[in-house]
């Protein structure tokens, strides 16, 4: 299947120099892929020169003037930025000239921005950020990770429907089990909008399987997470900074003594395969869910590695056609309900 | 400074086999410390004779017939158990015979015992859980982590107060910074409580240092961190199982092959360090706040290392006298406003 993904080059912390190689690698490793790249002509065009890569059929400059800098507000963005390379890329959705775009700009500007151009599926009331968390017994989808905060209980809904049609889109999975990210120890288990949500999802069609802990976003045992923003991204990030400090943790202890050196010699094959198994620039790639149209967030900090993991989403859901398997569930749901 | 601690004996996943040869250890290693162990006189009295110890002035049984069992409703515990180890031992430290209690049994119902029971400082509205987080350049404080749910401004701004005496009773500090748990790439950053919380905390004379995200909890770059409840419950149940999906990960490198083995074999006293330095059991008692009386819970899978180190907990907190620390700056600050 030919499709065509519009890549923002000057998003991200690195900009072009990481976004170009990840863009030439993901075009040799997929041959029906075609490439825009949304950015500044000058500076892109001598990167690919030094890569010595044309530009042809597969790989094409999209001329942009502007770039979003990474803390920029959103609402100015959108209205004094209209030729940055996050909103071209996002305008080439919208026109059908790209089935998708994949950016590592501001955030918050890529998700305004977005739901300015593209829409909101009907029955969606807001976006929600999804990504992919690796786990003991398998991955699992986590949704939202802070595109929205003090969800109502009929958004937490309406992101297990979302994550319930990536999941089985992506992870080819009929009925994937969808979860409500809660917490234990209390008598009246969590707060009236996560309450309400158990309502709604129980008597729904939906494979929900009831309240699950912040631990059983790495134990992998259901295939979708829903949580309000707040919390998801505080997880997210939280989870970042334990992984960080046992990181630290350990590196310190290999590097202080001569036998901690000498050990880390002989362990380095495992250690190395360690990190590679947990990498996280192999579940880079969030997508921004909800929208009429398929945007996907890589990471600010992304390296070529990671950003091709970011344009391997893309593709995989543009074969999946997401949106469309997300307006049709909740049609159904709206028939059904 | 001569103290009595009642231990609830039968709380917690192991009851009194762990809390037994944790309280005779906490007595060897304080002097003037004497320990109430509270629940059932023949099932204390025999392990008591199995260890070849006697009661005496330091060593005492104080008698309770029923035990609250990990999941009950803690309304119906407060209501029907009032015999249980762990209601008594909160009488105990009321009636002024013990200076402090510390219980490893079901949360919900310790928290809803101790506030009947021993009944909140004047200006706070309701009890927080408070816990040391291990960090790379240090430890922080981290609070509320469970005992709330959609925390007002006000009751955040209570938590900063209760954080602030904690850590600079506890840990030595005069004026220990205190940050708000928010989320990044927003615009309109966090929700409103957030933000509400931020102004108020801004125009104290706690040393607010604005606002952090999830993954500052484990960097030790402020001494305080203060959340919802439902957040920071997430976000340790997160933590926790992404350091479990780590070691996992780890312990299967290391022996899913023969040079793996090897390695492990090799690394084997590093790796103990590494365990050692992150012992969760070293980090044990989250301390009660708000109340007045000092209500230390221990993790419920706690062991007898894990458990003694609550009772250290405790001693630190009956020795600076935390719950009159925490009234005063109240006072101090109700006084200024």
């Amino acid at each position: 299947m030919k499709l065509t993904l519009a890549l923002d080059a000057m998003g991200g912390d690195h900009g072009p120099v990481e976004i170009i190689p990840a863009a030439l690698s993901a075009l040799e490793k997929h041959d029906d892929l075609r490439l825009i790249l949304v950015g500044r002509e000058d500076i892109i065009g001598r990167l690919l020169r030094e890569h010595g890569v044309d530009v042809g059929e597969r790989l094409k400059i999209h001329h942009a003037s502007e770039v979003v800098e990474m803390h920029e507000l959103p609402s100015l963005t959108l209205r004094n930025k209209k030729d940055s390379s996050l909103r071209v890329s996002i305008n080439l959705v919208k026109d059908g000239v790209a089935d998708a775009c994949v950016s590592a700009g501001n955030t918050g500007a890529l998700m305004a921005t977005a739901r300015f151009v593209l829409k909101m599926l009907p029955g969606i009331d807001r976006p929600a950020i999804c990504a992919t968390m690796p786990g003991i017994h398998g991955n699992t989808h986590l949704l939202d990770l802070g595109a929205n905060v003090d969800s109502t209980s009929e958004q937490l809904f309406q992101f297990a429907v979302m994550g319930t049609e990536l999941t089985s889109a992506v992870n080819n999975v009929s009925n994937p089990s969808v979860a409500l990210l809660n917490i234990g120890a209390e008598e009246i288990k969590g707060n009236d909008r996560v309450k309400q949500a158990a309502a709604l999802l129980a008597n729904s069609h939906l494979n929900y399987v009831g309240f699950v802990e912040g631990n059983d976003i790495y134990t992998g045992k259901v295939d979708v997470i829903v949580c309000d923003g707040f919390v998801g991204n505080v997880a997210l990030k939280a989870s970042e900074g334990v992984a960080e400090f046992l990181n630290h943790n350990a590196r310190m202890e290999f590097r202080q003594s001569f036998y901690g050196r000498l050990a880390a010699l002989v362990s380095m094959p495992i250690l190395k395969a360690i990190r590679r198994n947990i990498d996280p620039r192999r579940y880079n790639g969030a997508s921004l869910l909800g929208l009429r149209g398929i945007v996907l967030k890589s990471h600010g900090s992304a390296d070529k590695v990671s950003f091709a993991h970011a344009i391997d989403e893309a593709i995989v859901e543009v074969e999946k056609n997401v949106p469309q398997r997300i307006s049709a569930r909740l049609e159904k749901l709206f028939a059904e309900g």
